[in-house]
C-alpha cells in the first residue's frame, strides 16, 4: 500500500510498504480523504522536526471505511464509515479523569507522535474512532475533524444565541468557527484580508470586513452600537488579530484563542482589567464536540463544497501542500488516499 | 474644614476651607481613616495629572460616620458608621443594565474623577454608602473597600474550597485575596520578594515563597505533585510575576489578572492554547461584594492589625505616602482625617 511520507523541509515521498493485520483493539482503517491542516503546514515547513522525526506519515483530518479489525474489537464492521479523533490520552492522570483526556500533558497525537493519516491504510485503536452516517459523502466528511475544533471553540467561548461574534482570521478553522456560531444563534464577522477568503465567506452568507480596507474596530463599532463584540476568536496567529480581538470586545467580553502563537505576544492587560475582558484557550475537542460535528456536516450546516478548494490523489501529495502554501484564496486541500 | 490635596508630582498641602452643606440625596460623610490605595500612589507620582487635575482632594478607602443629611435622604441617621463603593454609574447603558455598572464606560470614581475622602467632610451621594456594624472599630473598617476589591477577585477568579491558589504579589490587595481565599476554604501560597511583607503573610498563617530566592514555578510544583494550581492571581505589576501566575497553573486552569499593566505586556499564548488556560480582568466590586467586605472585616478573617503599618494625621499626609512609597515590609497607611 501507499504511504505519502514527509520527509524533512517541504519534501514529500511516496513508499510502496506491506500493509501489517491490525493488532488486538485496533481497525485498519482505508483511508478516503485526508485534509491538510495548519499543523500538517508547520510540520511540511520543518518546524516541528524535533518531534515529528522525518520520514514520517503525517495527516489528522479524514474520513474512510474501516477495512479490517483485529482481534478483541467489538462495535465496528469492515466498510463502516468512519472519522478518528486525533488524539489519545491514557485515562489515568488527574486531568483525564476530570474529564478532559484531551489536554492530557501525556497525549499522543496521530500525524504528530504516532503515524498518520496520509496513507492507504491506517491501523489505529478502534476507541478513537468516530462512526459516520452511511449516506454522509466521505469527501465532506473529511471535514468533520476542524469542524470538530470548531464545536469546541464555539462552546469554550460560551457563544449565546442572540451574540454579536467576532472572527478574526477567515481561513478553515474561521470559516468553521462561523458557520458553527452561527448555527448557535449568533451574528457572525469575519474578519479577512484575503479578497478570496473573503468571498467564499460572504458566499456562506456571512459578514465579512478586510482589515486591510477599513479599520476593524470602526466596523465592529459601526455593528454594535459602539459597545463591541461579547465573543470574538482570534484565528490568525497574527498580533494584529489577536489586538483587534482583545479592542473589539464589550466589557465583560470573552477572547477565545484559537491560534497559535509560537512567542509570547503583547496583550493589552490594561484593557482586560478596565472593561473586565477574559481570554480563554481552546484546544482540540472531547467526543461530543466530534459527534455534534458528524450531525452539522452532514445536515448542511458546514458549505463543504464552498470550503474544498481541490482534491489531489496521494502521489502528487507534494502539490497538494504546495497549493494551500501558496494563498490565493484556498481553503481546503484534500488528499485522495486510494486514488493513484 | 481640612482638607489633603495633591498638589502635583508627590506634593501634598492641606487646605481650610469651609464646609458646605449637603445638596438634595447627598450626606456629609465625618471621615475617621482614609487608606492610601496604590492607585493613590500613582496619582500621588504625576501618573494620572491629566485625569485628576490638582490640586485636587483624592482617596477613596475610607471609613467615617455620618455627619449631615442632605434633603430627600431615607435610611440614614447622624452618627451612622459608613463606608462607601468609590464608584458611581449612572445606570441607564446596557453595562448597567446587564447588572456590572462598575465596569461602566462613563463610570465616575471618587478620588479620581470626583473629590475623595482625605479630608475632614465629605460630600457623597447617600446610594454610594453602606452601612458598618456599630461596634466594629473605624481603623479596621477603613480596610474594608480593598476587602470588597478581594472579594470580587476572588469571586471572578471562580476559586473553590480545597483549590491550591497561587498569590502573586504580598502587597496589601494581594495578602487582602489571599485571606479571602483561604476563607472560601482554598489552600494559599503568596509569592513575595519583600522580606516584610512576607514576614507578615506568614503571621497571617500563610504559605510564601521569596521568588528572588527560590525558584517559585518549582515550589508551586512541588506543592502541587507536578499538575499546577486551578487559580492564581496577578498582583505584582510586574512581567516576571505574570509570566510566573501563567506557568503555574494546572491544565485548564485560570489566573485572575487583578494589578495594571499599564504597558501591554507579553502573555505565553502557546501555554494558554496547549493548557486551555484562562485569564480574567477583575475590576472593583459590587455591593453584595463589599457586604461581604464588611462581614469579612467585622468577624476577623481580615487580619487588620497585621495590615495596618502606621496612622498618620491628615496634616501629615505627605509622609504617609513617602512612607508608603518607600517599602520596607509597610502595607497599609492610613490618614486619620480628624487629628489635627
Amino acid at each position: 500500500m501507499r504511504q505519502l511520507r514527509y520527509c524533512g523541509s517541504d519534501t514529500f515521498r511516496v513508499f510502496d510498504v506491506d500493509s501489517p493485520p491490525p493488532t488486538p483493539g485496533q481497525v485498519r482503517v482505508d483511508v478516503a480523504y485526508s485534509g491538510i491542516c495548519g499543523t500538517d503546514l508547520h510540520i511540511a515547513h520543518g518546524h516541528m522536526d524535533a518531534r515529528v522525526r522525518p520520514p514520517a506519515v503525517i495527516g489528522h483530518e479524514m474520513s474512510g471505511r474501516v477495512g479490517a479489525l483485529g482481534p478483541e474489537v467489538t462495535g465496528w464492521s469492515v466498510d463502516d464509515p468512519a472519522s478518528l479523533m486525533l488524539s489519545r490520552a491514557y485515562g489515568t492522570c488527574p486531568v483525564c479523569a476530570g474529564g478532559h483526556p484531551y489536554v492530557c500533558p501525556d497525549l499522543t497525537v496521530y500525524g504528530v507522535d504516532a503515524p498518520g493519516c496520509m496513507q492507504q491504510h491506517w491501523l489505529v485503536p478502534a476507541t478513537s474512532l468516530v462512526a459516520l452516517p452511511g449516506d454522509l459523502d466521505l469527501m465532506a466528511a473529511a471535514l468533520v475533524e476542524p469542524t470538530a475544533v470548531a464545536v469546541h471553540d464555539v462552546a469554550r467561548a460560551g457563544v449565546q444565541a442572540g451574540d454579536q461574534v467576532l472572527v478574526v482570521g477567515g481561513g478553515p478553522v474561521g470559516l468553521l468557527i462561523a458557520v458553527v456560531a452561527r448555527a448557535a444563534g449568533a451574528d457572525v464577522m469575519v474578519s479577512e484580508p484575503d479578497p478570496g477568503r473573503r468571498t467564499i465567506a460572504a458566499d456562506a452568507g456571512l459578514r465579512t470586513v478586510d482589515p486591510a480596507g477599513v479599520d476593524p474596530t470602526v466596523a465592529v463599532s459601526d455593528w454594535t452600537g459602539g459597545a463591541g463584540v461579547p465573543v470574538s476568536f482570534e484565528v490568525s496567529s497574527a498580533p494584529a488579530g489577536l489586538n483587534l480581538a482583545v479592542e473589539a470586545l464589550a466589557v465583560r467580553g470573552r477572547l477565545c484563542l484559537v491560534a497559535i502563537h509560537a512567542e509570547p505576544a503583547p496583550v493589552d492587560l490594561n484593557r482586560m482589567f478596565l472593561r473586565e475582558l477574559s481570554v480563554v484557550g481552546a484546544r482540540l475537542y472531547q467526543r461530543a464536540d466530534y459527534e455534534r460535528a458528524v450531525e452539522l456536516v452532514a445536515d448542511g450546516t458546514v458549505p463543504t463544497k464552498d470550503l474544498i478548494s481541490r482534491v489531489e490523489p496521494l502521489t502528487n501529495g507534494a502539490a497538494a501542500f504546495a497549493a494551500l502554501a501558496g494563498g490565493g484564496g484556498v481553503m481546503k486541500v484534500l488528499i485522495d488516499c486510494q486514488a493513484a
